[in-house]
């Protein structure tokens, strides 16, 4: 079993030691902060309750966590150590000293924002094993790692310290030549002194501009990068015509950094053949598809949370809603017949890579149908609030036809049988008037608190009853009682 | 059916008019280049690819576009005005005089990315209907759109435009003080900028600049902005404990932007307030959950496509097999027992307003467990890519127990059956070793074009049929066989 040493454990040691951990590292931290153990558990369990989201396959068994009682005691029998204590250069270099003291071969990657690999190996007894390793907060999640060394640093043991960031499931960014604040945070720190002027100067709040960042360009920053996305943006031109069109711009005050390069033809043939070796084996239609794909999947998980963007969409969505003519008719018994209790269009999520509905989006289709049921006989959430809910139990599926993206489906519900405690329905899923599915389903009036069935609340049976009893006239669809495998009668 | 006239056709242009045309509005288009009409095409094309996929409720009709022979053609009865012509003054100047002489009060919204309303309103017919509406490439997918009015715009076509806006389902920031390049482009100015002496120093290529981007801090910013992530960065002390971390970096030459303002307790204090008021509601903890919940989202959404980020997660799932014993060794007659196929963790998108796991993810679950086996006997996708599939024609389930978010759940598969054409299986969804649903399925192998059912190839059954013959020894499970509703025997 790896043993990673890790040196100070505040949120972002805390990451460090997630990441080695649930990728089966055993750790061992010193930090002698006497909260420390406490806050790097609390790390720990948001890591243990997110990382293993991301992965399709087993995780190796959790490695052990061992809190050292020194530098010296942590170190011991390490194959890489991290150090991220506070950015005081003397302090890590004293780290650095006691460090050295006990294992001068080892790889030492240090989270510094800020120093070069060269003022960290100052003094040092084996500078050559020092390199910057720079995370991004929350460790145990964002890929990034920027590996940065000097011309000191040894290349045997920068070569190890990328194989183990690999192992970790991480991607390191080689930085080829050592500057302060190395790449990412050179960005962030433009962007945090920008935003502190428009603080300062009453443009904007804190969460305005929060708001600018993240229903905007954050999207697209999250899969393509600055170059990528201006690319696309040039159009059909691409990049040297972006660049012909915002060049001009250096030379106006849009940011207070107002230091700028000369925007002459030798950076613009640097830059655009840069960016024609990094994304130019796709086209500017193929870049936009993928840029939108990946934008639907994010505005989608945003979504599902109902966060940022997403809220955007599910007002969006209720807004339609209110505005579109209500597919409820009320029965009678004179007039029994399934009930049109949904209709639905198959949108892109629900569809396989081969063009065709998934099979769960039959249920799913049938659910929105059987909701809508329950809401019509006044158990909907306002029910389930109060306790009580109609859980299924059983459900039967006949596959009749293939959904395809963009189709028109109406989810009907004939019930065919009720009594106090049990609802006993058929669905059927149609395109044009023909099923594509049908669904026979028997659900439980459950009271959730206790976890059993009880008779549902009597306003509830005085909608449910008549609607079951103006359905018993309806011939009985032969799909229903069928067992899988049955011969047709 | 509402109106909305669009002056200048690109990328920008093109993207408003998918925008209006997909929540139902007509639009008039005016542009000279030839090519517009086209252009324009294909990005109505990507919108109607990709806009859909984010509603849940069926989107209204699709409005009319018409190109117009001028600009006063195209504002005749117009509802709304979006001018998106090239960045320059002189050009805006003279078509909203030919805009405002033909429809003077209608709101008249601008694309530009830097001009202030106050310029754009110079000489106007009337001024107080100019502002700024700023959206973000793709148009009709970024909810942003910055709206700046200047002291002399008309309050009433203000909130109209906003409420225009809100329409189709974007998100109007108001701008409350103008300033050259409003609010985000800023920030877009600051890092390109940046981004351009990397480059030009020889510190970065194009790629690397955004990999460093879109494998760390581009993932936050989709889903939180700057200051909300440095306050859960700033852990348990919050906001105050970032500055204090990070004021002094605002002396250091950690980007070229030197022009910092003071930082001093008043600037703290200011930045610190205006976090309480815009996330003081929750908790660091909980900011983290959710945040932590959003970059799994993220992430899982690059995985699922491959790209960026999502590679590297693809890749490190590759070590991981590679380096663990095989999860789904061949059964003999000997070993005999339920297949275990996938493994899985209840997702926050697979539970409903409950907390339960819904309905349809049961299926979904058994799916991912099918498919998996099928993998596992030689009819994956390269197998459907062929031509042939296994189709599921009927499915029954029965509902066992609650899986709840987090929760850790494994797909089990014992063949009850098998011959050349058919598959009958009965899937076990297990939490704990305890069933939380079964499921019994008969698939049928299908020739996929010709739409019937068909042999399997040889190397298939070949799998499968030792497989089922291991599994004759398996008792029957119970549910085996059952129809809905049926007593317990």
């Amino acid at each position: 079993m790896p043993r990673a040493a890790l040196i100070g454990g505040g949120v972002i040691g805390g990451g460090w030691a997630a990441r080695f951990l649930l990728n089966g590292w055993d750790v061992a931290i010193f930090d002698p902060d006497p909260e420390a153990e406490r806050k790097i558990a609390e790390v720990l369990a948001n890591a243990r309750a997110s990382l293993p989201a991301l992965s399709d396959t087993p995780m190796p068994a959790e490695g052990r966590l061992r809190y050292a009682a020194s530098i010296a005691d942590a170190v011991a029998g390490a194959d890489y150590i991290q150090e991220s204590v506070s950015e005081r250069l003397d302090l890590k270099h004293r780290v650095y000293a006691e460090i050295q003291a006990a294992v001068p071969e080892i790889p030492l990657g240090s989270s510094t924002s800020g120093y070069r690999p060269s003022q960290l190996q100052e003094g040092a007894r084996n500078p050559g094993a020092i390199l910057v390793a720079h995370p991004f907060n929350p460790v145990y999640l964002l890929p990034l790692v920027e590996v940065v060394p000097s011309p000191a640093s040894d290349t045997a043991a920068i070569e190890r310290a990328k194989a183990v960031l690999v192992a970790l499931g991480m991607f390191p960014l080689h930085v080829r030549k050592e500057i302060d604040a190395h790449i990412a945070d050179r960005f962030l720190e433009a962007v945090w002194r920008e935003a502190l002027w428009l603080v300062k100067d009453g443009i904007a709040t804190t969460e305005e501009i929060d708001e600018a960042i993240r229903m905007g360009f954050g999207l697209r920053w999250g899969q393509m990068g600055l170059f990528e996305t201006y690319r696309i943006a040039g159009g059909e031109a691409g990049m040297r015509h972006f660049l012909a069109q915002f060049g001009p711009a250096l030379a106006w005050p849009w940011t207070k950094l107002m230091d700028v390069p000369e925007f002459d033809d030798e950076l613009v043939e640097l830059i655009a053949g840069q960016s024609d070796a990094q994304s130019g084996q796709l086209s500017i239609r193929e870049l936009e598809r993928i840029r939108d794909a990946n934008l639907v999947g994010f505005l989608r998980v945003l979504k599902e949370r109902n966060w940022g963007a997403g809220r955007v969409l599910l007002e969006h969505d209720a807004r339609l809603r209110e505005a579109a003519p209500d597919p409820t008719p009320e029965p009678t018994p004179e007039t029994a017949a399934p009930m049109v209790m949904a209709r639905m269009q198959v949108l892109p999520g629900w569809i396989d890579y081969n063009g065709h509905m998934t099979e769960s989006r039959y249920l799913f289709a049938s659910s929105e149908t059987t909701d809508a049921f329950l809401r019509h006989i006044g158990a909907g959430m306002d029910y389930v609030a109060a306790g009580h809910s109609y859980y299924t139990a059983e459900t039967h599926i006949m596959h009749l036809g293939e959904a395809k993206l963009g189709d028109r489906l109406t989810g009907s519900v004939q019930v065919l049988g009720a009594d106090e405690k049990r609802l006993h329905v058929f669905i059927r899923i149609e395109r044009d008037g023909q099923a594509v599915a049908t669904l026979e389903q028997m659900l439980l009036h459950v009271d959730m608190e206790a976890g059993r069935a009880c008779p549902a609340a009597p306003e509830v049976l005085a909608r449910l009853m008549p609607i079951a009893e103006a359905h018993a006239a309806l011939a009985r669809p032969p799909a229903a009682g069928r067992h899988v495998g049955q011969r047709k009668t």
